[in-house]
């Protein structure tokens, strides 16, 4: 088959189309034959060197991905050959086939086609792990999102908006907060133009954010405990900021808030395999009703994947880019 | 009645034993005739002018207190005149009476005296709400708690142990720590002389504390993320250590770890009656059935509130320090 790899970390151009030889499924694995997968910036990451693949993972990038089962390891059921699934990837989605632990499987949901089903598991996982999972948004509560345009913002406003929640973005261009908007984003914040502690703060009455979900890690840290309500609780999923920060502990405790921080690639499977199975449960459903829609950018051929990292890269982009293959 | 006014903020000097007017209890609150209150770190910052009372709440110090019942204000039901009671003060506890809502009311647990249930509700209150309604600690999982023979300390490590934690301590002498191992923990760590975070590793096998309850904040920061396990969760009850400290997000998102905060003083009376409720329902059975107990470290009379302050700034006790009534 091929698959992207990446011989020397670097710029976009490290990313090379090449055969390579096919992945076996192990025990409790399937073999997908890839249709498309998604651009996310652990990919990009990992390009320049930053983020290598945890043990035993597939050395190419690519954490999600869409396509038909071509084969079942040992042990596997409940799915078969045919069938058309995405998955969470711990790595290998930029290729034409991938292994993949079959609890990290979803069907395609009802009313989404199979290509644009490559942009849901990774945001999707993400969010409902964070954002409910271990932040447990209520209805009525106000969720906070950093880069509200991003394949992960444009889900979580879905999401939030779905179970009734009051949802507070920030981006950094007109154009990308009426995109928000137009997904159901109720507060509009420039980031470039105004102070989020301050907007917040003025569109909650005083109460400030029930829940953050943060991408810049240490240079929000700070303002983002300002931000937060009494028992608020920021979930921080990226650190495009940085990764030391000061922490007003006065301020949380004055609160009673909480910081969490967490990733979806280095957890053991069967953490993965319960957020999946809590993601059909909870979030398909709100799929096939049209609540909740994958947001595609704009689809390149998987070979083009250096073009697609730069969109990415230079935040070009609203919600996801696709990487698809011939098949 | 007589109580411990303070005029002007200052040292232990400033704990004056007063004729002061008698509370009345409002609507929801019942009056009680304490038998005795207890010295919490809160009550020094109090004295020193750093923590004032919340609105509303009593002028004079105590955030806990036993005794009995002497008058029901309006709407109280499911108490009586006489009952023999503790509860969790937003202030007041130093005065031979003080008005109390109803829903921080417990009854004195079976087999503890009047006077020792006063050792009880700030620590129980604070341990439970903290350790368990917001870390969840589990069966198995391994707690640390800093300053192991302070009050707050020996009630966490009983009810640690109680529900089948492993329980690691640190304090600062020998004696101290030898009432920890007493009282059931299992990891003893000097902290003058040892690395907590390398002892705490190495005990586990590498893995860290799954639980921290911490009283230091800013100062111990840093470390206590070192010191946490996978999926670890860091409780911050304290910032004997300062306010504002470095977080390192990088590694509190790779171990998918939380830090919070909370303080029981300030929060609405809902939720305050949510805590006594679960303490009453999960704790007072564990306390009747012998396997939590009050540590008391001595008894002073109420208007020798200056002394007992000074045990508590030296930290000469291990547990509580109870100021007592004549009543």
């Amino acid at each position: 088959m091929h698959a992207i790899t990446i011989s020397e970390p670097g710029g976009p151009e490290a990313l090379v189309w090449a055969e390579v030889p096919d992945p076996v499924p192990g025990e409790g694995e399937v073999l997908v034959e890839v249709t498309a997968s998604a651009v996310n910036r652990a990919d990009i990451m990992q390009r320049q060197g930053f983020y290598d693949p945890p043990p035993g993972a597939s050395p190419y990038p690519g954490l999600e991905c869409a396509g038909r089962i071509a084969a079942l390891g040992p042990g596997v059921s409940g799915w078969a050959v045919g069938d058309e699934v995405c998955a969470l990837l711990a790595g290998g989605g930029y290729a034409q086939k991938v292994a993949v632990p079959s609890g990290q499987l979803l069907p395609v949901p009802e009313g989404v086609g199979l290509k644009q089903a490559a942009a849901l598991p990774e945001v999707v996982c993400t969010v409902w792990s964070n954002v409910f999972m271990v932040a447990h948004l209520r209805p009525g509560e106000t969720l906070l999102v950093h880069g509200g345009s991003s394949g992960i913002g444009t889900m979580a406003i879905q999401l939030a908006k779905a179970v009734g929640a009051k949802v507070a973005v920030t981006a950094g261009t007109k154009e990308k907060l009426e995109r928000c908007a137009e997904l159901g984003a109720d507060i509009l914040i420039n980031y470039r133009e105004q102070d989020f502690v301050a907007e917040i703060k003025e569109a909650t009455g005083g109460a400030g954010a029930d829940v953050i979900l943060d991408n810049m890690g240490a240079k929000y840290l700070d303002r983002n405990v300002q931000a937060l309500a009494v028992n608020g609780r920021l979930a921080i999923i990226g650190m495009q900021g940085g990764r030391k920060g000061e922490l007003n502990i006065g301020t949380l405790l004055a609160k009673r808030a909480a910081v969490s921080a967490t990733s979806l690639r280095a957890r053991p499977l069967e953490e993965k395999a319960a957020i999946v199975a809590a993601v059909r449960e909870h979030v398909w459903p709100l799929v096939a009703a049209g609540h909740v829609r994958p947001i595609v950018d704009r689809e390149l051929p998987m070979s083009e994947a250096p073009a697609a990292h730069r969109v990415v890269e230079e935040s070009g982009h609203i919600g996801k880019v696709l990487l698809t293959t011939a098949s």
